[in-house]
């Protein structure tokens, strides 16, 4: 018999305890045991839930799973981060497995969460961290032997891909957003997902792994979708593309570069059918070429399936042990960044119309707004630029044109 | 030390002798082991190589390899059927662990290499047999412990996307063909490729691990591409799709339907975006939603990488051990399959065009040959059709159109 210590009960957890009870058998006979949640940690013990379960089972105090010696896999998923990041730590001095779908904990503590599960022999695991349900972080481990990575670039947020799905259907980004946030995909403040926080924590999670060198979040340059606007879109339909937030980063010879933001991508894009809350992640190894994950990037049961597909691995012993995190000194090449961009700026005078035909590949509005597709140029050249007439991020939408 | 003994030394061997010199250091760091070639048993000893080899360990006969006790891993990439029916057989009945990239004898021979592996407490893997370098078999099997596989179905055959895509480009079939041939994609008798014999594996495979029960290549109906002309490509533009061989196997609660066929596939499908020797998997899960898997599906470096990932979970032994295939008794459900189709026919009579129309949804082309979209209808309505008619095989070009 494996007993768990859960350790939060919002979707994820409720989706981990639905699968369990639905597959006990199959997980019997694939992993020769038992599969029992032993305890739940959760903040409100009288909050009413979704699923039936044994009250006796849940608790509010982290010490009642901690000292429980029969528990030997902790479960986190309560989406925090400072409760969470001494859970993980003492789970894991205590000697229990750990498995997280917290992204936001396991980008912050990355390699100290890491080193800690290895010195002491144990697994520390995250697939539910990155794509939702996606398997990723398991095969891109399991290419680094066989490959150096080159590039690893994705559709890492399930909201923001939502909301840009039903733009291209025509709605208005507030719009999109307001349903987004009925349905549950976009929380009520909405920042860390529109903002492209929560796509660069995961893009430094794949990142890191991939490039075998630390790479932090504050490496990344970010740009998020809180600025498009209907408009954005139309004319970027007309060149038969659309718009996705994407987090990527490329190795070259002396270093990396390392961006979240979003980027126009042509029908020919495999990114181009990746709608709604689906998320896919691009790999480029020198060896096995490209390769690309695609599937459901949130949601209860898929992140629950992806949570569970680790902690068999821990239990048949199938997951990579050692640190699999590489000690490369990597330098940071974003000011190198280039490309051809879609600018958009809410407001339009003499000076700023000049300036931007001076930048100008193509001059799609000159009017209210000022529209252009621009020359290929480095980015920094053109966020100087915006700096410099003094337009706020509100104001303008900057997207990459894609390959 | 961790002795190979390679069975063929083709394109895909080729593939695996170069990633294994140029990775030695990393093997040695994940795996804790060096991995040597130990013999290599190739048809014609004096044979010129493109790559640099010791002689000593070439041989052309294989009780050499057999009876070398220091050799524990068989890799067998001969490509052909009955000696290697002979060689995997006897490798694991010699206590050695067999993985192999030949499709056409995994899928002949599936369950007695499966039961006989399990038997004999030993891995008999075959990542590289579908979809060149993508990871699927292994993912695929990860997934069954916690989900009902709903649907399995890809691109499976590099050579026929291929040709497919160049003949988007404006190529006829027979020159697309013709410089699939010259770079090595199809073989000079292309009948497996282009006949969808190949993709029929692969799904022979994926079907009887996603369904957990046997599916056998007969079970399966079977449409290649090889009577499709530039003309079908033109009308299917129209309706801004494209055609792509799609192997599916799809589970009903009462049984199940298989089926390799030219599919049309709009710009909103993920399978658009597939082009040339690129293959994608599709998997539908109850818990976990849709995956797709995507890459090379053919190739020196990504099958060889495919099959070094089977010889590296051998090795750390983290593959799922014990045998995964099902015992479900599966009932054939092929002449429910139904759909709204394409349908060319090559030549026109009254009688013929007078046939058609009664089928006909739309009716594109009623000249020198006649070419509807159907209603919704029985393939096996179509089929038996088309024989009354006595319209032979290589006079239409057949397509269903997808969702």
């Amino acid at each position: 018999m494996i007993n768990i210590g859960l350790l939060g009960f919002g979707t994820v957890g409720t989706g981990i305890f639905k699968i369990l009870e639905s597959r006990q058998e199959q997980l019997k006979r694939i992993t020769g045991e038992s599969i029992s949640i032993k305890r739940i940690l959760v903040k409100n013990l009288h909050k009413k839930r979704d699923v039936e379960i044994n009250l006796d089972i849940i608790t509010d105090n982290f010490d009642d799973i901690l000292t429980d010696k029969d528990i030997t896999i902790i479960i986190e998923v309560t989406g925090d981060l400072e409760d969470s990041y001494n859970y993980i730590t003492e789970s894991l001095k205590a000697g229990k497995h750990v498995v997280t779908a917290n992204k936001k904990v396991a980008s912050r503590y990355f390699e100290e969460f890491t080193d800690l599960a290895d010195k002491m022999g144990l697994a520390f695991l995250y697939e539910g961290c990155v794509g939702g349900g996606i398997p990723v972080i398991k095969p891109l481990k399991e290419q680094l032997a066989l490959n150096e990575i080159i590039e690893v670039k994705g559709i890492l947020n399930g909201t923001c891909n939502y909301i840009l799905t039903r733009m291209e259907e025509g709605l208005e980004y507030s719009e999109a957003l307001k349903i987004a946030q009925q349905l549950g995909f976009a929380e009520l403040d909405p920042a860390d997902d529109v903002k492209g926080i929560d796509t660069r924590r995961k893009l430094r999670i794949l990142g890191t792994l991939a490039l075998q060198g630390r790479i932090q979040e504050e490496d990344i340059l970010l740009r998020g979708i809180s600025s498009i606007k209907a408009v954005d879109i139309d004319y970027i339909k007309r060149i038969n593309s659309t718009v996705r937030l994407i987090g990527e980063i490329r190795s070259y010879e002396d270093g990396y570069t390392a961006i979240v933001e979003p980027v126009i991508v042509s029908q020919d894009s495999p990114f181009y059918s990746v709608c709604y809350e689906k998320n896919a992640i691009f790999l480029k190894g020198d060896n096995v070429g490209d390769l690309i994950f695609y599937g459901s990037g949130a949601g209860m049961l898929p992140t629950g399936n992806a949570v569970l597909e680790d902690v068999i691995d821990i239990i048949t012993g199938s997951y990579r042990n050692g640190n699999l995190l590489g000690t490369r000194k990597l330098k940071n090449l974003n000011s190198n960044i280039k490309g051809e961009y879609y600018l958009r700026i809410s407001k339009s005078c003499n000076d700023i119309a000049n300036i931007m035909e001076s930048i100008a590949k193509e001059i799609l509005c000159r009017d209210e707004c000022v529209v252009i597709m621009t020359r290929s140029m480095l980015l920094e050249d053109i966020t100087n630029l915006l700096k410099a007439m003094e337009i706020k991020e509100e104001e303008y939408f900057l997207a990459r044109r894609g390959e």
